[in-house]
């Protein structure tokens, strides 16, 4: 139903070979074995869930796959109009060769078993690639992974360090960092020694990003030695009883220690800005988190100030702060655009904000999209819903608006989608 | 000038029987009697006002409804493009037979008259409502309001609660309560009886919701018993002039004591958010509000958590809360998205937020449109003029971006517009 | 590629002779010399250097200005997306017949010389403003500017007070400020009576309005003369290193008492809200600035209510404060939008605040755009964006959702374009 025009922008972005620079994807079985991979992910099962569905009965242990494929497809009906349901029959079509534009108790039993016998194949993995047209995806990786077992070409480690900053408190975690590191944390030094053996590792095995999210209360600023030293010392006795300017001295200058590091192995670092954590406490696994938009770039002034280096991809939670990361985007050198995050990640939202990124940033300094994906079938509807978009944006904004050639406007998109991952994270 | 696409799906939805959830509307004179009814709504006083009358001239006590008609049709020349005026055009198009598109100098007066003997009519109101396609209205009943000499399945109460909440310092709130209660209010276990016989009082004559506006620097909260009755008995003791800790305390437990009573009395709890009162106080009457956007749904965190089984229709003041809203509603299953109110109820903004609210919140939980209006014949143009923008969004994000058809579209646009709200106020 | 209908509405508005509220036009020397003028303009010198350029590089004080010139097209690729690039490319076309739409290593050259020769000529500023169809411009003038040797009446004065109200404490801003009025300012007394001296000198000078730029903090209001003699004295002994609330004590009278000679001489004073100074300190010549965007013209309650005979017309930096704008200018008699400022302006921005203002606001009380130029050039191409963005929203807000007729959506477009700045700055 769209122009012929979009449609010719759309279908040109969509040959495009594609590299996801953030996903959740779990190297050593990224694709799916059931439907219940597909349906588990937190957005149905959230959405059914705020739509009446007990979370007992969305996570009762005691059912199969099948069965918890069945029970939420009787909770989905009230959500097939919102954006993450087109996700799910875009997947069903694509892969599965589902038909219909609604999963609903008379058809989804049949999907489920043809589809299980599908992913059953070995090459599952780099078959569901293969028909995304995707090269290779990012990872989320703890700490203390030891990044073995696969092509980490194709699956790109990525250093997640929100345990690190914001939970150090936790004794478990000290555990887990001494034995990823071989170091005794007892002192600020070896904390900072620990740390760079996990630069270390990462680099060396391909690591192309340091990442973390933040909740939108953080402001991050040098700490002194002395101070990360007594700070340390309280967190150590303490633990996360430790009194609250302690664990704010050590997240700060822990923080802030990681920039270092990235300076120093020549990381971007990706900041994902503005998430509160558990706001509802008794929602669904991954379904608890929400935000507060009260949140400014400002925060940062002195980090980016501070590091002119390192390349800092910032993705933010509420469209409500887009216009601030364009503007920091357009000034500082070292700030780049990064995706559509979460809850900004639909239509409305992906389109006026990417609108405003494009006339305003800098082309090379746009990270068009990632898909924040758990599982392999869910990078291709996520990057085709924003194809579809940017295609419209370049046609409205670009083609009508300001008289661009088409193939101007296409150039645009292809940079934008596929050549700035490759430039800002150093892939050759 | 539309498509014929949207203006097919306009017309569809146009066919939908209306139940209004909110307005003013007072049921014992409901209609109005002259055309000073439909001008002296405080939109067009103050947005005179805002282009220069003075209010004096405006709200001159001495002069007749045709005078002080003709005084504001000779301030009204400035406000012809706001969306507010092409509501009275439509009024007086849709009602009385004007043919114009610009009331002046020149046909005012016979306008006037023509309608005044229109709106002699004893059946006037039923004729509005007949030919505003509504079934019935919600009020919004003072808690002393004795819910006597209406039709409550046309008029259906509401209990306003701003007076108990953030009023009660003053002696004649307190004395209205003990009138409307018979309940001498001296101590907290009698403060919550008297609330609970409003309860008792609303539910028995049909009341379907509990409803309140309340200020950007709202963050509720429990409050004790033992600091409640101490709150109490400063407030008694010294009214308004109480310590403003106390005042706070006594609101936050009584905000508190009415979400419970929802609970007990099985009633949705409208919460408006966002209003500051008399930010211009010498502006013309109602005409004072204004607004800090700076507020966050984070300031509702307890409160949601705490009552889960009380449905919280929310309306936000501001555009830039709607993200949060439908965030908030896509997550916790007691939050629903509530209409386009006041300062956001104008087409640009109903536009981007309806948008994104249709593509991200569960189906169910959408309450498109309430009017607010104070006068019946403002029901008409008003969701006249939501269902031309929930057209256009749903031809232009769904029909034609997501390829939905044009059936699918008008069956979820019926929902929003109609039968979320006898779900979600438990109409039959 | 557009309409017919919106390239009609485009042409009506585009024939309408301009007058430029805002500028920081120089008098005596208005026009460019070399394209150095133009491509030294801080958007693309920053833009530039957030996509890589050294500053050092771009600021060199060796170099000349063809070099300059040349340096800046070696790094300006990848800032072509950019709207400001737009302008750029319309200006060498509109002013010196370039054809292509990118300057580059192959173009540049024989442009910047067939350039220089045409600006050589000593009606260049004239032909600018002829080409541009523009009447007159206002500046941006010192306190101290002497005001001589130009036409007030094409290049309207306009007394810029961000030193008075944010630098007193700089012994060369009283310095200044004493030189330019004889008053030697050692009591709030003589402070007050050089203001009025200011005053007296730009209104006699055809000023047409006071102006001042604000950061997000700012929240004026009164101060006693006992406490403004105390501040005063504290500043006078120890400039910018006097304490804080002496320092904001002092503004915040300064501030009140720039209102009430507004107030006195009938001049509307200017409101640029929202600006940090100096963010990113290390970045080119102003191209350091950023912003906060948790700002709320709550903040301006008190002075919007001490002064409802001074006309604010109000810009704010980032356009999720542009909703609080238009309610309070619906609302308060003295509140008058004003134009799309910096980060703001920009197209996707510019569309939807423009449309809510349109939609909201008294058709009188709107002052549609400024350029905020520092050379004539600039004018036109800012203009001109702005208005096929006007024209795009009246056709389809207007003339197809509301179904005006074209002449009435351009009647309504004159207005907001031209007849609001002659109004609101009382320009004959």
């Amino acid at each position: 139903m769209t122009s012929e025009l979009r449609q010719r922008i759309y279908q040109q972005l969509a040959s495009v070979e594609l590299i996801d620079p953030h996903t959740h994807i779990n190297p050593l079985d990224a694709g799916s074995h059931t439907l219940v991979d597909i349906l588990g992910y937190h957005y149905y099962t959230e959405l059914a869930h705020s739509a009446g569905m007990p979370r007992e009965q969305i996570e009762d242990p005691a059912i199969s796959a099948k069965e918890k494929v069945g029970r939420l497809i009787e909770g989905i009906g009230p959500i097939d109009n919102t954006i993450q349901y087109s996700w799910l029959i875009d997947i069903c079509q694509r892969f599965f060769g589902f038909e219909g534009d609604r999963l609903d108790a008379s058809n989804w039993e049949a999907l489920f078993d043809s589809s299980e016998a599908q992913m059953a194949d070995a090459g599952w993995s780099d078959e569901v690639l293969r028909r995304s047209n995707v090269k290779s995806v990012f990872l989320t990786n703890d700490f203390d992974d030891p990044l073995a077992g696969f092509d980490t070409a194709k699956y790109v480690p990525c250093l997640r360090t929100d345990d690190l900053v914001f939970h150090l408190g936790k004794p478990e975690v000290r555990q887990r960092l001494e034995a990823a590191t071989k170091v005794s944390v007892g002192s600020w030094t070896e904390l900072r020694e620990a740390i760079g053996v996990l630069f270390e590792h990462f680099t060396t095995n391909n690591a192309r990003a340091c990442a973390i999210s933040i909740p939108p209360s953080f402001a991050p600023e040098p700490v002194s030695d002395g101070r990360v030293e007594t700070a340390l010392d309280a967190v150590l006795k303490d633990g996360v009883n430790a009194d609250e300017s302690h664990l704010r001295a050590l997240s700060h200058r822990i923080f802030w220690t990681l920039a270092e590091m990235c300076d120093q192995y020549e990381l971007p670092f990706d900041l994902m800005i503005g998430v509160n954590r558990g706001v509802y406490p008794t929602g669904v696994f991954q379904g608890q988190d929400l935000y507060d938009s009260r949140v400014s770039l400002i925060q940062y002034q002195q980090l980016l100030n501070a590091f002119p280096r390192v390349t800092f991809p910032i993705s933010v939670l509420a469209s409500v702060t887009n216009q601030e990361l364009a503007s920091y985007a357009w000034i500082f050198p070292n700030v780049v655009t990064n995706g559509h995050w979460w809850y900004s990640n639909t239509p409305s939202i992906i389109e006026r904000d990417a609108a405003h990124r494009l006339e305003a940033v800098p082309r090379t300094k746009q990270i068009g999209y990632y898909s924040d994906a758990y599982k392999l079938e869910f990078v291709a509807p996520k990057f085709d819903m924003y194809r579809k978009i940017l295609a419209k944006v370049l046609e409205q904004y670009y083609v009508i608006d300001r008289s661009w050639s088409e193939e101007r406007a296409v150039e645009f998109g292809t940079q934008v989608l596929r050549g700035n991952v490759e430039t800002t994270f150093k892939i050759s």
